[in-house]
């Protein structure tokens, strides 16, 4: 029987890629993703639908409830979220107070429940500079911990923590995958706006990769 | 000023202790407490009433959404509570899947969101055999990470992490403290229940104390 793992799976095209892996690494996969009221909740139903046809188990689970907790982040409240470049301090603006640890312990709860022993994650080198729980120092102390909190060991998997987005989609693309199914933009709309830090920053990889997006823009 | 500091509160005698000791330590608390769907709900009840007499903000947070991620304990759903010893294997059957981590990683970011760098919360020796997630090096290795995962750096504090229950008692009686205003009985009927792990545990803790516990029992 092939392995159970856990792929915390947002619909953004990281995520997209690192389910995509696992199922090519023989693993039986259970797609998790969140909803924490972001407000491109679009990319949730970009997740639903490419679980249907791959035929993965998927949950989203509400957990809205925490943003009394750690609301204030443009992502998931009224402030705008800022246009410009990707790593630019108004970019810290989407910074989602411990954002990453709260999703990896829960995802890490479901692997203990499903008797799993690894949750994939799709971190990667372009968030480092902005989001310190994206850094693999934070990967390997969260995994440390993850070791040991439960009669069942998990480990942390992050295939493309090292790789720049542009790296990960050049992997996707050599394994033929369709970006048209994964949705990016942190404004919700009908299309992707273009503009703003996530979209450059898909842009920017598809230009490197000498490749046009299949998605619409505004 | 003094400083802001998050106290995971349940409600029970260990962490109305350890919210008492980061009140005499100075500081300004920030109470937090977690509803996820516990049967014993009625602690709720009782940390939101010592946090009014107190004067300490309190928050309650909806949770039990995750239960569709790591459901199954005796403690959220329809297995019944195991009696009898607290380390007996049967206990085990309370355990939530990485129930601390997933605390935790909350309560710090509550604290990042406040810039407060502390969170307490109550882990106590007792409870080592059962649960791996309230043993020192568990909580050593989620200090690692929490210092690293955010802008704001976060220590967890574990005042009575390597006292028993017993010492925790010792501690608040000797602090003055009216343990009628907490709640410990796993089952959330109008009295305590006097028979299951939790209570079992405190009524030993009373008697090692050579007191008696204020609370009624069935």
């Amino acid at each position: 029987m092939s392995e159970n793992v856990v792929v915390i799976y947002s619909g953004g095209m990281d995520s997209f890629t690192v389910l995509h892996k696992a199922l090519r690494d023989g693993k039986t996969v259970h797609a998790l993703s969140f909803d924490y009221g972001q407000r491109h909740k679009k990319e949730l139903d970009y997740a639903a639908a490419v679980c249907k046809s791959l035929n993965v188990p998927h949950k989203i689970v509400d957990i809205s409830a925490i943003n009394s907790l750690i609301g204030g982040s443009s992502l998931t409240s009224d402030i705008d979220v800022p246009e410009g470049h990707y790593e630019e301090p108004s970019m810290k603006q989407t910074v989602v107070p411990n954002r990453n640890m709260i999703l990896l312990s829960l995802a890490v709860g479901y692997a203990v429940s499903l008797e799993a022993n690894e949750v994939y994650y799709g971190a990667h080198s372009g968030d480092h500079a902005i989001y310190p729980d994206c850094r693999p120092e934070f990967v390997e102390k969260m995994s440390d911990v993850c070791r040991i909190a439960n009669y069942t060991p998990v480990e942390i998997v992050t295939p493309y923590i090292k790789e720049s987005k542009t790296a990960i989609l050049t992997a996707g693309l050599k394994m033929g995958l369709d970006y048209g199914e994964t949705w990016t933009c942190y404004n919700g709309r009908e299309k992707a706006c273009g503009k703003c830090g996530a979209c450059e920053e898909r842009l920017e990889a598809f230009r490197e990769n000498h490749c046009t997006d299949p998605l619409s823009y505004e």
